[in-house]
């Protein structure tokens, strides 16, 4: 098996060195474990290069700052890290993902998080849909979750991109024991937030609305919002009751993993007749569209010879 | 060096294996991780003796069931993993923990929780106090948290013991830069809930206060209620306005990591002129006697021959 084959299923970078995914791994001590003191930030790529990787990076030397987490590397370190991982998988299309977390405590006992190893590491797999493409329009529903509502920002701030998912897990097997592809979280206020990996829209004839709180601000959703101004909608970024939201024209999801993802069912409301709706197959159409602009790419160099030792 | 000194610093079961506590490590896309979908449970060890083992192991049961977490592991294995562990580690005083995470997906790219290879594993390392006995009467001081708010139940159920700190983690930096020890917080209707590892408790005259909501109810929680009948107190559990709680004779903290701690100053408030008061002090005092009770004892046989490969 070649080196590229053993990486092509899931690579990381640890510790300077790039090896397979499996091989990677955390001490069960690590607060990135026991505290879920961590973050991360997942940047696409696609037909063998990065998408919008300076704004990906961006935030997440964001996210550090907020947590007060310093792995000790620069941004070009971490660019160097990301792009020579992905070369060596050989992955030409690669859910990228980097992360930073506290760490072990340096002091033995200690219950100080300034008294932790902070450290950055990478992996890639190949790239994932939170929608697969194959999905027929009829599985592409959204549960409201009945049981749990999303986690206030005054607990913990959904911009700073975490692992903290419970309220999305116990909101994913209410779903799922309802038939139900994915969740959708509301607010203490009945106000759409966001789910598991993705932010959610709604469209009112030319109006598109998401909502300016209990949400991470994704590049994907970024990425809808410049569309949107380019194909004329009129943005509309504000609480955005259930209500007002089951009586949409279209509703989708906005997400590195798969772009722009019509639903077609949430609950009991189906839209657009069960198809992807006009408007969000014009918004899917232009993000891939954009995936390919150079503008936003940043192309991979799969013809280097890393450091690496696998 | 020999056997017992290698995992004297810290050992770990994992897949049936006892191994130094550094060895024992997570695939960085284990679900655990990755959606801090996991529970654990931590049940102190002193003087060579599990102290409550069947509450411990009863909560973490209870935990495992909510999540749907299936190890595959009956409790008598579990029990088994925990004791040769300690055993083989040598530690007469330890923190040890039991933890179940989600683990892999099962499916490459699945985005299901049902579709997980769940397991469950341990660690214990030298016995951990959320206060050490050493620390100065002056040093016993907890920040309320300004800027955070406990993660509300409604988005997380704290009856579940789980490692979503970020709430916890936002408090402590707040508490450390103003120089205080640890962090209490509050609920969004200014109740005191809990702190990392701890819960809080209030004494007005005779009458012992705690939150019944926003809060785990731990184990060490349990035995301060039935130290407090024992010692006839009041018992009242609900909710703990700030303003009561600052107005009390005496406030402590409970935690398996040292039974009750006492603090001396909440903020610029000072209590029991600086000391731990009166009814703490046989608290703490009873706690330690229930601690070597054979009533709540699991006595650990150090002299077993375990299956262990080191």
């Amino acid at each position: 098996m070649s080196t590229k084959n053993l990486l092509g299923t899931g690579a990381a970078w640890m510790n300077g060195r790039i090896m397979p995914l499996a091989e990677a791994r955390l001490p069960v001590n690590d607060w990135g474990i026991l505290h879920s003191d961590i973050t991360y930030d997942v940047v696409p790529v696609w037909d063998g290069g990065f998408f919008r990787l300076a704004d990906y990076m961006e935030r997440f030397h964001a996210s550090r700052a907020s947590l007060r987490l310093d792995v000790g590397l620069g941004e070009e370190d971490i660019r160097t890290a990301l792009h020579d991982m992905v070369a060596a998988s050989g992955l030409r299309a690669a859910y990228v993902a980097m992360v930073a977390s506290r760490g072990v405590p340096l002091i033995p006992g200690t219950r100080d998080p300034r008294e932790c190893g902070n450290h950055f590491y990478a992996w890639c797999v190949p790239y994932i849909h939170v929608m697969r493409p194959e999905m027929p329009a009829e599985s592409r529903t959204a549960w409201i979750a009945k049981s749990v509502t999303r986690i206030p920002e005054t607990s913990i701030d959904p911009r700073v991109k975490n692992y903290q998912w419970g309220d999305f897990t116990t909101g994913l097997f209410e779903a799922k024991d309802n038939g139900f592809e994915t969740v959708i979280l509301l607010d203490g206020e009945g106000c759409v937030t966001e789910g598991p990996g993705f932010n959610v829209f709604a469209l009112h004839g030319d109006r598109l609305i998401t909502t300016d709180h209990g949400a991470l601000q994704g590049i994907s959703r970024r990425t809808v919002l410049e569309m949107a101004s380019e194909h004329g909608l009129r943005v509309e970024i504000r609480p955005l009751p259930l209500e007002e939201f089951m009586a949409s024209d279209e509703v989708f999801l906005s997400t590195s993993g798969g772009g722009v993802a019509p639903l077609t069912r949430v609950d009991d409301r189906i839209f657009s007749n069960g198809q992807a709706g006009p408007i969000t197959t014009v918004l899917h159409q232009t993000y891939w569209r954009w995936i390919h602009d150079p503008a936003y790419r940043t192309d991979i160099d799969y013809g280097i010879t890393t450091g690496m030792t696998v």
